[in-house]
């Protein structure tokens, strides 16, 4: 399925790098016949199955249950609260024929699934012994995109759209399961190896009938922030819309309260960005599809020893329940150095005749560290030259994330910063000086209240109009 | 989420125990204000993820490689194979907006993958270095079903369609292929301790665009078959239509054949039906959602060291990969033993202050066997009781289904036969005594070369038309 003539862009090149590597390590085909829809290649699809299911385990230990709902979705129910539709309105696919007649009521395929879960969850919660109400599916979203789309990054068919719906008793325990989800997607982000800024957008830019958004944004290569994640407090905007109500310990009928988050295939996006170098995709163990290749070194000597060597090799390591894979297709091994290389896989070992006469067998990591182990310790070794390697691209991914925060007093030096990444500054949180911001600098203002242990706190003067006791805030351009 | 008001009513009345059991149980909820949509509920999805995941297993372990195409098709592809449009013309949904303004092509909503997948294979197929190619996807798909709807059975938006499609280079070897896939679904039907038969359906019920068909029905409890797997030998139908070839070893192009089979939710409603009872679902121990639940029995001595006993009882379970849960919600035990009877559970354990003194805990398995286990001595036996639990679970629908396989030589004892299971009879083959045969019996013919160790082999007269030399084949009533 692949063609490895020509060669990967260099990632300084980041775009022509993206759309390069998505084809050739096997991810995403963009060939597909409509705009925005894309096909998952087998090895892509590998590397989604394993990071979704760290996220699934997440949800599961902490209360949530895995559901599902329909995709489609009545027009009647679709328009009941208004802020929503006027947030989606210019973005629904509707399906009006079924077979050869018109549909009498239009069905809209989901942008996402407020509309198509809150009528049953009125019938879901009836008394407090309901609550809260946590549940998450994982599924297709739609969204009729004109902008630029971009596999994994703005699509018109969102194929892994992992969404959380929860329902409370008081307007507190949201807001407390915000930040409990704020922090399963921290720990998410942790096992890609990923350091994230987390802030809460501006009014402007929250979920359409949110009380408040808070979002979780990662920093590509180029210097433009991915928005990862988004956690919503709803308040009682759908609750009161969809009648969801309970009845108290009193036996008060009280209005309940909810929030929603989400993560997307954006998280792959931001693994294959954020982790890649100039010989393709570098991928964080947890992760790989393939975790561990092995490459016999045949020579016409030893030929056959060397082989079993590699198959004894392969059953030790899949005991430890690492995915490995022999490569034994008739290709020098430099050419199959380079296929795994552009695939991402952490470890390559080696085996050939010499290391069979020396018991030992070479091992390279995808980040360059070459080492000689002993056979017999094979199995002790690997799962911490693993673990290694995964702290390394953590390090290294957080390291470039604090070179490019950059604090800016100015909106010259804020502009400079955000051409390679984030710029931190004042602002007295007025509307019209963010747009005065955000027009100057050509960026966006992410949000305030920043959590990022690159980030200080402390207030000062507004960056547009010099109001003393502002906050601090991040704008970057984005994706 | 639930009501336990009001009783089951019998499996002998099973339309309507079925309908009752689906909510009771808490598999789906049929409420959703679409017709033909249903809400998987949380203990419903836990079935399907365990049962989807041998599904998957089989097929990864034999070669198949998981991806994910887009659900929308454009027209203009759709409308490439004559017979295939021809198939589903009257069943697609078309999205013709998005947003405000009109589609320029409108898209199908997936009512099976082929016409999204077969311009792909065109470009991934080149050389016979490339074959077979073998890949799966579990999707949601649509049918505008004019029909009586029905949960899991007959659906608008089949939520969990695993469709697999293959490519080889020869007739032969999609013939072969065809085996193979109809091996896992046997397989994977007897993991669900749910007997198959296996039959090659007749010409005009074949897949529209198949060289043939061959099917895999279950027998439901009111003697119906609901056919629960497909596999199609599609010859070069659509190889040809898409422009599927790849140069063989001579350097010559050869035009590929190719192969498509799959099953959907059907697999969860047959796993209901079957295995169910007056008392609600009995889940084979492979799928169960729950495996063990353990009630402590709280009396005022005691009560701490019953539920210190039960915890650890649990963890030691969890231990043995068991999904194990604990029930201490404040209800009296024959509340809930009903609760989780209802859904199916193969084991309970019991725990009381009687069994600490006495160094045992009770055990019941769903079909009734209850035994006194030496407390030492779980970790032992509970796996062997759940093993010999699905055993005799299988063991009772293979039974069921020999009693309801009946010979019949003449269209009256056809007829009488489908009114409670499969009639088997000879038949010549001809499409008109097939119509004759239809309409006396007011059944349908399954299919010939009928694979099941129920049914002999040996020629005889066509049950309709008296010739000689005709061969066995299966009716029924179907789903």
């Amino acid at each position: 399925m692949e063609d490895e003539s020509g060669s990967l862009p260099p990632i300084s090149d980041f775009s022509a790098w993206y759309n390069d590597v998505l084809w050739r390590a096997e991810i995403m085909d963009v060939r597909y016949p409509v705009k925005g829809l894309y096909v998952w290649y087998p090895f892509g699809f590998g590397l989604r199955r394993h990071t979704y299911a760290i996220l699934r385990n997440l949800l599961d230990v902490s209360g949530h249950e895995e559901t599902l709902f329909p995709l489609l979705i009545p027009k009647t129910e679709f328009m009941k609260e208004a802020e929503h539709i006027k947030g989606f309105e210019e973005e629904v696919y509707w399906v009006t024929h079924g077979g050869l007649s018109e549909l009498d009521v239009p069905l809209a395929l989901r942008p996402t699934s407020e509309t198509a879960m809150y009528p049953m969850f009125a019938l879901w919660v009836r008394s407090h012994a309901d609550l809260p109400l946590r549940v998450y599916q994982i599924v297709n979203t739609f969204r009729y995109e004109t902008k630029h789309t971009r596999p994994l990054i703005r699509l018109r068919e969102i194929t892994s759209f992992k969404e959380a719906h929860t329902v409370h008793a008081t307007w507190d325990e949201a807001a407390a399961q915000v930040e409990e989800a704020i922090g399963l997607y921290t720990q998410f982000y942790d096992d890609l190896c990923i350091p994230v800024l987390i802030s809460r957008r501006p009014d402007w830019d929250k979920f359409p009938g949110a009380d408040y958004t808070m979002a979780v944004d990662a920093l590509m290569p180029d210097g433009r922030t991915l928005q990862v994640g988004t956690v919503h407090h709803l308040g009682d905007h759908f609750s009161l819309t969809f009648d969801i109500a309970y009845e108290d310990a009193a036996g008060e009928r009280q209005l309940a309260y909810q929030t929603c988050y989400g993560i997307s295939e954006r998280c792959i996006a931001a693994v294959i960005g954020i982790h890649g170098d100039d010989r393709g995709l570098v991928l964080p163990p947890k992760v790989a599809p393939v975790q561990v290749v092995i490459i016999p070194i045949i020579m016409k000597k030893m030929a056959e020893e060397v082989r079993a060597a590699a198959e004894s090799l392969k059953q030790e390591l899949e005991g430890l329940g690492l995915r490995t894979r022999i490569d034994d297709r008739d290709l020098r091994p430099g050419a199959k150095y380079y296929h795994w290389e552009m695939r991402g896989v952490p470890l390559r070992i080696e085996v050939g005749p010499r290391d069979l006469t020396a018991g030992t067998v070479v091992a390279a990591t995808r980040d360059g560290e070459k080492m000689s182990l002993d056979r017999t310790r094979v199995s002790d070794e690997v799962p911490a030259i693993l673990d290694a390697f995964g702290v390394r691209l953590r390090e290294r991914a957080e390291t470039r994330l604090a070179e490019r925060i950059v604090p800016a007093s100015d909106l010259a030096a804020a502009s400079a910063a955000i051409e390679t990444g984030v710029a931190v500054v004042h602002w007295c949180g007025d509307e019209q000086c963010a747009e005065a911001l955000e027009k100057e600098t050509n960026g966006s203002v992410l949000g305030t209240g920043v959590r990022s242990t690159h980030i200080g706190g402390g207030e000062g003067n507004c960056i547009v109009c010099g109001r003393p006791g502002s906050t601090l805030t991040v704008i970057a351009r984005t994706y």
